[in-house]
């Protein structure tokens, strides 16, 4: 956390101080914005907290609801979503209050005696160890909440505008705020009455009947619902051992329960099969009672017994697995293609069952993809094409969540005679892990991810999938660190030098890529960074030294990794690493010892790996990605 | 954190229900009080804040400033004052926002040279690991921020009262309320005006100069001030390579600094030697210009130079090493002596140099000592005769201090030739590591501390000191997690179960204590639990296993750790814990593979060790410390 470097900072140094859009900050939606997010969902908080980050985009989200959400449906908070939220600055404190997952418990029938369960096997959860944050559980009210903390305390100071609801939207050809959007005063003194807003941009985060979708037309293809569940979030008393680990149980009689502890030490979830659904049911299942869901899930967990004492949520669903046909407005296969004006993120994208926890996660991956390609675009920074990057990104990743999801939750309702092996479905979790928790994703070459051709440098930074951190050892304290875990939702972009083998300061690849990339004029610092701005501001330059800390003089430190900064003109100290030696981060990520260049976008994907040497490959990949700086200022 | 089991709650969890006198809090301070705490200072707070969770008792602290406080001079946080804000929920914040020193360099004259320095030496900061909490350097306002945060969150709504400033107490003989203390509004629309409090008792944390310590006729004693320090926290570009870490600089002619990097990234505290102050001087020294002191630090370091860019405090100040000749207000030697009814804390009681970075520590330790006593006196659960053990257990501590400080800053204030070996200083830093980080205090014997009889069940645990955390694993989830940190600042007695190496469930020392402690009418727990409350309400009784958590079965483990709790009689499974057979509780604390029981204070000191057998002694230890039940309701 960077504070106190414009004078002394006396409360906390999470509240930044206002800036552009965030001073003198209207209360009432203006008539015209540059980007109007629709819905304060997961997808939409992370949207609007990523671009309260550019003070100089206005910036608002709307939301039907008059207030904050009470009680959310989803839960499931996966290792990478983790990771995001430490760039958000609350990893730490939503690890405390939250329920964490290290094992899952699978319970089949006993073959001794079938009409009872028995633990078949515990597995770890994250059995590869893939990444160092946790796997957890905690309701969406309160990721939103964090969010909601963020873009306060952010230069913007966003805030959500409660009680207006989208009503529909049009997009001119022109102009600068082409998309007219009609909104209701869904509450309050106006309640009823509509208005407009022009926007140059509007995000649909708006869920699965996701109104701005229907407005530009898109539709949600997929599958029938075949299979019903009831879901109840309840406090018990119960015999069963495992109550309080997330447990697939299987019983004799096809029926199964997905148990998921819930924070506080108390609460738990159970998806309870609720068996098949005859086309001819017409919605009947979802009036399955309370009872009904408790009696089920008590024949399911014979011989053990689970008293419900109290009920927090229930509900009853059928799984879909829907995917839209477009996640933005711009004419498909046109000519002479337009760039998109308005998006669709999370479940207006894509629709599945709750069981592997992903709706939420893969929603925010969403909208950090889209919020800071808008920034860029609006800072000036960026070329509007950016913005065609994040349908063709987010859509390969919504389709292989829904290939995902229908294989476990095909398995999750399968009796247990159906299954090949009575383990496959703990051998598919195990497998598969990485899916779930995230770390899969990997984004194909592209004006934002460069072809692979350098991989070799850097095996363990995989061009197009999240920048995997790993420890090292910050050299002017000696502090212990995640090299990932500095990097902090900005919008920048992160360029890592990790040096080769030569003492810090002598004739080196590294020392002669330090003097390019501080002054050569094709230097993407040099070229792209605003006249009058800190040489930081749009680039975070960090080097990784192969020494112990103690080897490394910081006097002989090249300047472009300790840039000068603020209306003083300090030096910024924490750019500098060295490999924590019990823990190599060369080794551990594969990093060639002749040193290496790692290209890392605004949301943590790796966009390049090359030699310290391949300077101009790094000022042509930038080249497309920044309008000249002509064009900025 | 524990929730959701008295219903859903939506929001922040640590906001707790407001309770007692928390519910219908009024705004102005009343008339007749429990406890008036003196001063909103670390000592203050943490008093209040610990006074927060009895909402029973109505607290309040009154602040001569009109409201928070904006810079605060001190700002070392030792391990175990981190160790300490784990129990109130805040350390992982303000470590995220907090400087962490890991190492130490020193600097001295160098031999060939002997006008320029050279590191002579970088040691780690806690050689011997004495604690898995770091040591930081964090402002005290915002130490005070948190504290403020945990009270306003506690059931009784705790909030200071700003603008109020002590004048002046007297005690009468008897009454409820004895204390009588007069007040100044010293700011808003009565400012000028005086009023009168009464109080069953008050806490002076009222600074060196204490108001509260001269009403009850305290004096400080000590020896004159000798030698004077310049002090700056100043944002500065410089060529000084250990800017950014702790250092002590010894220069050829005598004079040092000490330098400590603060929060945020740029800031620096320089302690500057500005020599031997002569009695004569008559408080001249002080008048010391910033600009002295800056071009003084700059000879002290030469060759290097450090430019000032930005001064945000300083100050010059003569070290003086004070101690109160009482901690609170009974009488002394009296044949029957009256229990204290007025205590001072903090600063009031013992003053130093600040070089050690001790004195925010050692305050906020006296408070954590003073406030359950007084919560549980004031609750109805123990006999007035624990307050004075506040002073016994303290002062000793106070001494310990000054002494220790008086050694330091004599090292760091003598000039290279007069130390006996040139390494003297590093030595003695890194031979005392574990006194200034806060683990030293040991409290004697008394009512609160049994005699150690028995501690050679677990050697690791040493009664009188602090309990140490060693990881383990909770059997119901799995959830890797270190013991102490579990225990909070909530006022409760804690009872560790370390079982003997027997089957859960199976015949053993264990089951048999279990089922003493539970059933039992001689149990603490059962004779000291008053009737309506939950069993945990006042002791919280944990047990570890020797097994590791897959071969801990929950359906056999005995109830005494199983409690149910809350409107709904829910089960809290979060009480038992296995080994973590990586790290070892039972190795790492030596702990007798029979088993022990290990009793811990509500501020975290050990007060006794024995076998699982010993059930006489720990019915005899608490009986003291506890009213029986019929005095309490």
């Amino acid at each position: 956390m960077r504070f106190h470097h414009r004078g002394y900072v006396s409360g906390d140094p999470r509240v930044e101080p206002a800036a552009g859009v965030g001073i003198d900050r209207p209360e009432e939606l203006p008539d015209a914005i540059d980007v109007l997010i629709v819905g304060t969902g997961p997808a939409g908080m992370i949207t609007a907290a990523q671009l309260s980050q550019f003070p100089n985009v206005t910036t608002r989200i709307v939301e039907r609801r008059s207030g904050r959400l009470e009680v959310g449906q989803a839960d499931g908070i996966q290792a990478r979503s983790v990771e995001t939220f430490q760039a958000f600055g609350f990893a730490g404190r939503i690890i405390e209050e939250a329920y964490r997952i290290t094992t899952m418990s699978f319970w089949r029938p006993d073959a001794a005696d079938p009409s009872h369960i028995v633990r078949a096997k515990r597995t770890p959860d994250d059995p590869a160890g893939v990444s160092e944050f946790p796997h957890l559980i905690v309701n969406q009210a309160r990721v939103q909440d964090y969010f909601a903390e963020f873009m306060a305390n952010s230069p913007a100071r966003l805030r959500p505008d409660f009680g207006l609801e989208f009503v529909g939207l049009e997009v001119a050809d022109g102009g600068e705020h082409p998309v007219t959007v009609t909104l209701r005063h869904s509450s309050g003194p106006r309640e009823g009455q509509t208005r407009t807003v022009r926007a140059k941009y509007v995000v649909g985060c708006d869920g699965a009947r996701s109104a701005v979708r229907q407005a530009i037309g898109g539709t949600l293809a997929g599958d029938q619902a075949l299979h019903a569940w009831g879901v109840m979030d309840v406090l018990t008393v119960t015999d069963f051992p495992d109550i309080r680990t997330k447990c697939a149980i299987q019983s004799q009689d096809g029926g199964s329960i997905l148990l998921i502890p819930r924070e506080g030490g108390h609460l738990d979830r159970f998806y309870v099969d609720l068996g098949e659904v005859s086309p001819d049911d017409h919605g009947a299942v979802r009036r399955t009672s309370i009872e009904e869901i408790i009696a089920r899930a008590n024949q399911i967990m014979h011989p053990y017994t689970v008293r419900v004492e109290h009920v927090a949520w229930h509900s009853v669903y059928e799984v879909g697995h829907r995917l839209a046909d477009r996640f933005d407005d711009a004419p498909a296969n046109g000519t002479s293609p337009r760039t998109p004006r308005v998006f669709i993120t999370g479940d207006a994208c894509h629709t599945h069952s709750a069981k592997a926890g992903q709706g939420m996660n893969v929603s925010m991956q969403d909208g950090f993809n889209l919020a800071w390609k808008l920034g860029h675009v609006l800072d000036g920074r960026s070329p509007e094409s950016l913005l065609s990057s994040y349908a063709a990104e987010r859509r390969v990743v919504a389709k292989d969540l829904i290939d995902f999801d229908k294989q476990w939750s095909t398995l999750m309702a399968a009796k247990p005679e159906a299954l090949a092996d009575p383990s496959e479905l703990e051998d598919f979790y195990v497998k598969t892990f990485e899916f779930p928790a995230g770390f899969m994703t990997q984004y194909q070459p592209s004006v934002l991810v460069a072809d692979p051709e350098h991989q070799a440098c850097a095996t363990g930074f995989p061009i197009g999938k999240r920048f995997r951190s790993a420890p090292v050892v910050r050299v002017c304290d000696a502090n212990p660190a995640h090299l990932g875990h500095h990097a902090r939702a900005d919008g920048r972009w992160r360029i890592y030098a990790f040096a080769d083998t030569a003492t810090p300061g002598q004739p080196s690849a590294l020392t002669d890529f330090a003097e390019w990339l501080a002054h050569s004029p094709d230097s993407p610092v040099v070229t792209h960074t605003p006249d009058g701005a800190d040489v930081d501001a749009w680039f975070d330059v960090k080097v990784v030294y192969q020494q112990s800390f103690e080897d490394v003089d910081m006097s002989s430190v090249p300047e472009a990794f300790l840039p000068r900064i603020g209306p003083f003109g300090l030096v910024d100290y924490e750019k500098v690493y060295a490999v924590d030696p019990q823990q190599d981060i060369f080794e551990l990520r594969g990093v060639d010892r002749g040193g290496a260049v790692v290209v890392v976008r605004p949301d943590q994907y790796v966009a390049d790996v090359l030699p310290l040497t391949a300077t101009d490959r790094l000022a042509a990949f930038f080249a497309p990605v920044f309008l000249t700086r002509g064009a900025a200022s």
